[in-house]
């Protein structure tokens, strides 16, 4: 059921209230970093996401492209006034350059694909399905590393 | 160069060290659970690693994974007296269900692949590759989550 959205820096909050209440990503220092309508760009320190080699651990530079591409579904149901739980079912990610720096990941959704249709289907049938793509930057801000992955939010009962 | 390969149980206690010294590994809680010489199994409690509905976030699982995976080549390197910095080059992940229990990841090299071989070209050309599959399993032994990710060994100057 549509709920009345709330405002948009009501909606960062409570993005920012979910991603604190998960311990993991709390532990990587995750932080909103901007967000335009259409790319939600967050931030974590190297220091909380270093490897054995100095630079930032793969599985961190996949947290943090996970919760932004998962952050962006979350602003833009709460933005639609639709509440749902979304999941990632799969997601490839490619490691193209190791990062000196801290890590910030920028998430959008994949080309041809529009926000309406998957409220539009959720609203529908209490399931849709979004691609999402996501990059860290490296400090030539060429790519460090990209993903993309596939979302489920589903309506509860 | 080959070095002298340690004991069992100091190569075990190389790669604890390694895990512990990567703060967003111990902060996921990551522990070496089992190594049967091909198999690597790590441990992570839920508690460190739940999502906003209450299961293990996909983040983590992917970490997890991602770790065992690494830490099974680590292994195999030490075992034969070689060191090398390993990356992670790419990945795809498959979250099957949600996980309301603790993170055990479990890894091997994918079949049709011989460590043998990765350490003979790492040898002989300083760089080898190798294709390490791993899986979460859920609480009634299915696949929670699986994972295939390659990995790219350097060896220093």
């Amino acid at each position: 059921m549509p709920i009345a959205a709330p405002s948009p820096d009501a909606i960062l909050a409570d993005l920012r209230a979910a991603i604190a209440a998960m311990p993991p990503v709390a532990a990587m220092g995750v932080e909103i970093a901007h967000y335009d309508g259409t790319r939600l760009r967050v931030h974590a320190p190297l220091a909380r996401n270093v490897n054995d080699k100095g630079c930032a651990f793969g599985g961190s530079l996949n947290g943090v492209m996970t919760i932004a591409a998962w952050g962006l579904g979350f602003l833009k149901l709460a933005e639609a006034g639709q509440r749902a739980d979304t999941y990632v079912q799969d997601s490839s990610i490619r490691y193209l350059a190791p990062l000196f720096g801290d890590l910030v990941a920028e998430a959008w959704l994949s080309p041809g694909q529009h926000w309406d249709d998957y409220i539009a289907q959720l609203a529908a049938r209490g399931r849709a399905r979004a691609t999402v793509c996501a990059r860290v930057a490296g400090s030539d801000g060429a790519d460090a590393a990209t993903f993309e992955g596939r979302f489920v939010a589903l309506r509860g009962a």
